[in-house]
């Protein structure tokens, strides 16, 4: 199927893809003074009361903002709030599908953390979590981590998150297979944005391995005069030797390459220097840093990308909608890094026997909201 | 019925009213594909380089936002955004039973007018239009001439201009039933709030008859000290002959009595001193400034309340509902004077023959919606 002319054709038919539903009809006199006045200034007055009970008295037990400002959308960069919207009204859907939450679609026309903090923080009373999707680094860590500390419901930036999870939960099981073991593991992230981050951060804390960080000007260390804050905080875990040098450089005798950067990065000449058994996680989008053909021709032993047409696809779908459910269900009010990696845990976990093509599961997979939702407590 | 009780265990039992629905089901790979990635991309790329027909692509053509500080909610006052909340969920449930609208309640937790303004600008790009709701006069003013000024969508005041326009609607139908003529009118209005003063406004643009406004100090004229900004434009069009003295002293030969203000302010011993078939739309909430049997044994020709139990009911639901749709389906960008003028004409021509109890339709009237929305282009 040509997913590029579908996707136009449905969106124009259906004139975008949500809407709002009623939980009951307005269909007499009676519920009109019921759900609106005078019956529902007795609601407002024992909310405004008791506001710690206001989610039993109204959406706010379901509902999350999906908000973005439009500056990091997909693979495709800054392309504005507009731009935007079709991706966060499916993200809202996703979360109906997967979890039955009732999300909305926020896209922003502020683009400084200070803009986007004030706005969000604003909005907040309107929702039981915030979702930030597609803000671009280094901006979206100062905006996660701010909002945060102000806002008592959980915030969770998916794009950092939601991958590192499932990064993490497809690691875990490549180590079944191959029977390495994580912490002893040579890893290599190029990419050090949003996910990159993210990933090599959970994977620092699940298992603390040797890593390396690897941006467009090569191995991050502290040799280098170019680096944010954001960057230069990466050297408190990674690169513990303080080496220089290319991608190239940098993965003679790696055990595993995650990729979260430019399609076509990543060559068979390079695979080959990698130590026996090497792990590739390629999830440029569209088109990964390197095809699984060229990979496994070269001698990898598990591949993973970010698209569904391959095997082991790494998609942010199976994390955060089980996430949002337990922090809704379960009034949590900060997604804790405990969480995250026992998320992860939960989604390997629901492979029973896994193979080189078998790493991790089905978005599809029923068990993947209650198995993760049960552990955000 | 008790409507507080009911309203209390339905709030409860629901957990709110309403919920995000979905236009085509996710049950497939090729579904995912389409609605989000890789599909969607396609549709973001495009909306992004056609940014004015992201309505054709997204929900923008059929969403709007009902926003509210929380600051002055039905006639409970400042109970802040929580409190605020119950009251925004049910009046989307009223745009969506009435019209077909998916409005997502937005409260805030900011409160001056430069904070409402940048919060509201900021997100305005994820809606179609802009519904303001329960923000205090004197802010609501600034507030919405600002975002009319800077938002290239609809923003609409409805304590403001839906109440005015079905004010006018009923006016110009107990104009049919008494045979008066409303620009010969001697017009007092009770409360120089959000809504009194757009209905002062409204009447004076339709008809320019004589009006007095009335506050809590008394008559509003030029030899007060205490007036406001928003106090002192009204004298742009109220009170030419500029007298002083309290409402009983402005009633005196009055023809009509507007009344957006307390119980009970209106006693009968003042309607005896008003002209011949005095008029009184008494419509303080829920209790009215007069009782309609104390104003009909004091001898008041035409009653009308803001109350669905007894005839008359000046109902905000009868306008905005069509007033959105409208300015959706045409793509109108302000709301004018002209619209709302129209509208409330609209709005009395829906009832074929009026009489001392008929003077307003019902807010169940399925022509209202079709009959406003053709005039708001």
């Amino acid at each position: 199927m040509d997913y590029n002319a579908e996707a136009l054709k449905k969106h124009k038919e259906l004139k975008g893809k949500i809407g709002i539903s009623l939980k009951d009809s307005l269909d007499s006199q009676d519920k009109l003074s019921t759900y609106y006045t005078p019956g529902v200034a007795a609601v407002s007055t024992y909310v405004a009361d008791h506001p710690e009970q206001a989610r039993d008295y109204t959406w706010l037990n379901n509902s999350v903002a999906v908000i973005s400002d439009g500056s990091a959308v997909l693979g495709l960069g800054n392309i504005g709030p507009y731009g935007a919207l079709p991706v966060m009204e499916g993200k809202a859907m996703l979360f109906k599908h997967f979890a039955d939450i009732d999300a909305v679609p926020i896209i922003l026309n502020v683009h400084t953390a200070d803009e986007i903090v004030s706005t969000v923080s604003a909005i907040a009373p309107s929702f039981g979590g915030i979702n930030l999707e597609d803000i671009a680094a280094p901006i979206c860590f100062e905006v996660e981590d701010r909002l945060k500390e102000m806002l008592p419901i959980p915030v969770f930036h998916d794009d950092q998150h939601g991958t590192a999870i499932v990064v993490l939960a497809g690691l875990i099981n490549a180590m079944k297979v191959t029977g390495g073991d994580l912490s002893k593991a040579r890893i290599v992230c190029v990419g050090a944005g949003a996910a990159g981050t993210a990933i090599m951060k959970l994977i620092n804390l699940y298992a603390g391995p040797e890593i390396l960080a690897v941006d467009s000007k090569g191995i991050i260390s502290s040799s280098r005069t170019d680096l944010n804050d954001d960057k230069k905080m990466l050297l408190e875990f990674t690169n513990k030797n303080n080496v220089s040098g290319s991608l190239a450089d940098a993965l003679v005798s790696a055990n595993i390459f995650i990729g979260v950067s430019q399609a076509g990065l990543l060559t068979a000449q390079m695979v080959k220097t990698m130590a026996k058994d090497p792990i590739v996680f390629a999830m440029a989008n569209p088109t990964p840093e390197i095809m699984p053909d060229i990979a496994k021709a070269a001698g990898v032993a598990i591949m993973a990308t970010g698209r569904s047409d391959f095997p082991n696809q790494v998609n942010n779908s199976l994390a955060f909608p089980g996430i949002f459910r337990g922090a809704l269900d379960n009034k949590v009010r900060k997604i804790t890094d405990d969480h995250k990696i026992a998320a992860a845990k939960a989604i390997a976990g629901l492979v029973e026997n896994p193979d080189a093509e078998h790493i991790i599961p089905s978005a599809m997979d029923e068990q993947l909201v209650p198995a993760i939702a049960s552990l955000i407590v």
